[in-house]
């Protein structure tokens, strides 16, 4: 999980001058419901996998002000003159009280879906905001991509190696993104640490620079690690780094790592003078800005690669970089009861109203549909022999976790089998627009609900 | 600066595994000279602004192994074998003692140019690797983003909003970019804190939606910040969130931001209502998925918009998600002299010996060319009235730091220096593959040694 978790200066100003609003006009209780929802899903996604969901909620049961944290609030000039002893005082006691209703994490979402549901004093849930946002938008970017690319590989290993192509940080979060969705492993030792992935690596070309020839720097690889060579073998020339590594290391060979060059024709030929000198046993590993396009291109020629190791395209997630996952307001209780609230701003409009989503299945497990609806509407019918089941559960209530924070294991289960469920349609890569999307429907209660409270707004002003 | 600075175990297993190689293999002591540099520009950039650096050579300095660390490798499947007492002691010991040669935090630069120089012991160098490309990497990729942005946006003031739209701690490295390149401020309250920017906002759309009427919202959030309130008018309805601002605000209302909608027609309505209704003092503020494209068009065409907010386009930098800084081995000395070293890889190819930039400058101050020389290399001839000036200087020297980490308003300072120094072609927006391209020449010595390393490794196998 990131560092900063529950530090409650990880946030926007404005989330903190609005707490300082609220406080000031005798609204600190009121009671709010805001919603997560990507806007729209990228032109490269037809799917999300939904991650960051656990750091969300951690953060919120973790969100503290130290005395730090005051001091530095007390001095800031657009916060100063509202940093009131009695603000302040409030600030030190502040602990998130409310509930939060969330999707698992690792599933499959859509557009305009709510992933999270925050019901809290109106403080809590606006200091919540840029902190949620920021862990659900980069870990699903990145979990996003990896589905994409382990659909690719079709079974086929499939190693996380970016981690100098982001943040160092971001990096771990990557890594762990990627082994939730299904990679084997990450090279990352501190994302090895931290999170309990496998850890995995090849030797470096920087090794084979550093010998004399190529012959002596396999030698002494070998030498160490006896049990575990995997050879990188592209340094001056693959085919005669393939032979060498397979004439001196034989059935010990663990495999070898082709980095560069067109890799399907490389690998054939490696594979070959493996094969043919003793080291049939040998795996290849490929890398080398490798993406989901190639990865499929290289899984359709039959190209005989075990393992690729994907690096920045994954955890720049290139193609889709940015997620436009958003936190709304969608009901209000000011005190006189619950009052829907949706925004209309130009191509920016939500749905009003505490939200559920339901999801239709075929009695294959298939997803059919996704219906968001009202939170207390009953759920859909299901068809014959399928099943509907609401995504969001609650993992807070009042301000005390009664969800178990999902272990790793699970969530990688319940990515394979939903990434398993989806349609051909939905796991194709090909991102043209005509392509068929996933149906989200919105019930009839909650279309009702939209016109309501539009009328009521544009007629109050 | 990350907060995992220092932590030896922020890298990948192959720099460790290397490491146990080199140890066992009596190679410890060898001394390596790496090089870290920019394959190519993306093609959406003319240059890059180089940040990270910093952090890079704060890195080295604080690179340690803690017991925990040494105690998590010795059960690392893939390392256990060669974490022998001996091995294990010399990590435990392990300091940064070798030189650290490295460009100005800020520094304008091209593809192939070093950024830094590592001359080391080859385990030191090794190790480094991972971090200092994730550092670079990230905040290059960022401040080179910002720095189009602030080109676009011609003097009008530009902040930071984007923490919500990439990793908690990604977003703080992305807010200090951003300043060193010289936006006004970060949304980021924690980045302020952190790294002493000026953290600034706006009211949120949460704030209006959570009163009844938008009025209601201007009074209250008014009446607590009467100095420094920037109301937010797109809500609902712009144009009307204008005028009801201006009436009641009047010669108080600092400003207003405009979030959704076609920016440059809705600033000029919006400006019109404010002067005519008292709020002439009063600044407009955009927001709403900028780049420097739309800023620009937006200045071109007169938009009365007084600063900028950026956010995603920015911290996802989404036409340039991926910046391919690599870092490799360039001379090697296993106690018989130093031997020069490159790779030939595919594609990816490397430039042998300790390396030097030359920048070379017109009487103006323009920059006309860069000459990768030799470290050893005399100056190029500077042109009459011109200057040339290395890029390189040194930062650590045996361990220990002899260039005083850069301040932050130096660093601001620098960038806007060499910003305004560019020639009118690589500040241009414009990024057609015909567009000129800036002079990167090597030098004839440097390219002599290209053959000659080549000749000998082909020869040698």
């Amino acid at each position: 999980m990131p560092q900063n978790l529950g530090q409650a200066l990880a946030t926007d100003l404005y989330q903190l001058t609005m707490a300082a609003g609220y406080f000031h006009r005798g609204r600190a209780e009121h009671r709010a419901t805001c919603e997560m929802f990507v806007r729209r899903l990228p032109k490269a996604r037809r799917f999300l996998v939904a991650l960051g969901i656990e750091d969300a909620v951690e953060h919120a049961l973790r969100m503290r002000f130290s005395e730090d944290d005051l001091a530095f609030l007390a001095e800031l000039p657009a916060l100063r003159d509202a940093m009131t002893p009695d603000f302040i005082g409030y600030l030190r006691d502040f602990r998130f009280r409310g509930d939060v209703w969330a999707v698992d994490e690792g599933a499959v979402v859509f557009e305009r879906e709510p992933l999270v549901r925050v019901e809290a004093s109106i403080i809590e849930a606006q200091i919540l905001e840029t902190f949620l946002l920021s862990a659900i938008n980069h870990a699903t970017t990145i979990g996003s991509k990896a589905a994409r690319v382990l659909l690719a590989a079709e079974g086929r290993g499939v190693v996380e190696f970016g981690t100098r192509r982001t943040h160092p940080e971001s990096a771990l979060d990557a890594a762990r993104a990627a082994y939730a969705v299904g990679f084997a492993g990450t090279s990352n030792v501190e994302a090895g640490r931290r999170f309990g992935i496998p850890v995995t690596g090849t030797a470096a070309h920087m090794w084979t620079m550093a010998h004399a020839t190529e012959r002596e720097a396999f030698e002494g690889y070998f030498s160490v690690f006896p049990n575990s060579s995997i050879l990188l073998i592209d340094t001056y020339d693959t085919p005669r780094g393939a032979l060498r590594a397979a004439e001196l290391v034989r059935d010990k060979l663990k495999g070898v790592r082709i980095d560069s060059g067109d890799l399907g024709a490389m690998s054939r030929e490696v594979r070959a003078t493996l094969d043919a000198n003793g080291a049939p046993q040998a795996k290849i590993v490929a890398s080398g800005d490798l993406n989901e396009h190639s990865i499929a291109a290289l899984v359709a020629e039959g190209a005989p690669i075990d393992t690729f190791g994907v690096g920045t395209e994954l955890v720049c997630s290139v193609d889709a970089p940015a997620l436009s996952g958003v936190y709304k307001l969608v009901e209000l209780d000011d005190g006189s009861g619950p009052r829907p609230i949706a925004k209309f701003s130009e191509g920016k409009g939500t749905l009003p109203g505490p939200q559920q989503v339901h999801r239709v299945r075929a009695a294959s497990g298939q997803p059919l549909r996704d219906v968001i609806a009202l939170a207390d509407e009953a759920a859909p019918t299901a068809p014959e022999g399928g099943s509907t089941a609401p995504l969001l559960s609650v993992a807070i209530r009042s301000g005390t976790r009664v969800r178990d924070r999902a272990a790793m294991g699970d969530v990688r289960a319940r990515v394979a089998s939903e990434l398993e469920s989806l349609p051909a349609s939905l796991r194709a890569l090909a991102v043209d627009p005509g392509a068929p999307r996933y149906a989200i429907e919105v019930s009839a209660p909650l279309a009702s609900l939209v016109d309501e409270v539009r009328t009521r707004v544009v007629e109050a002003g």
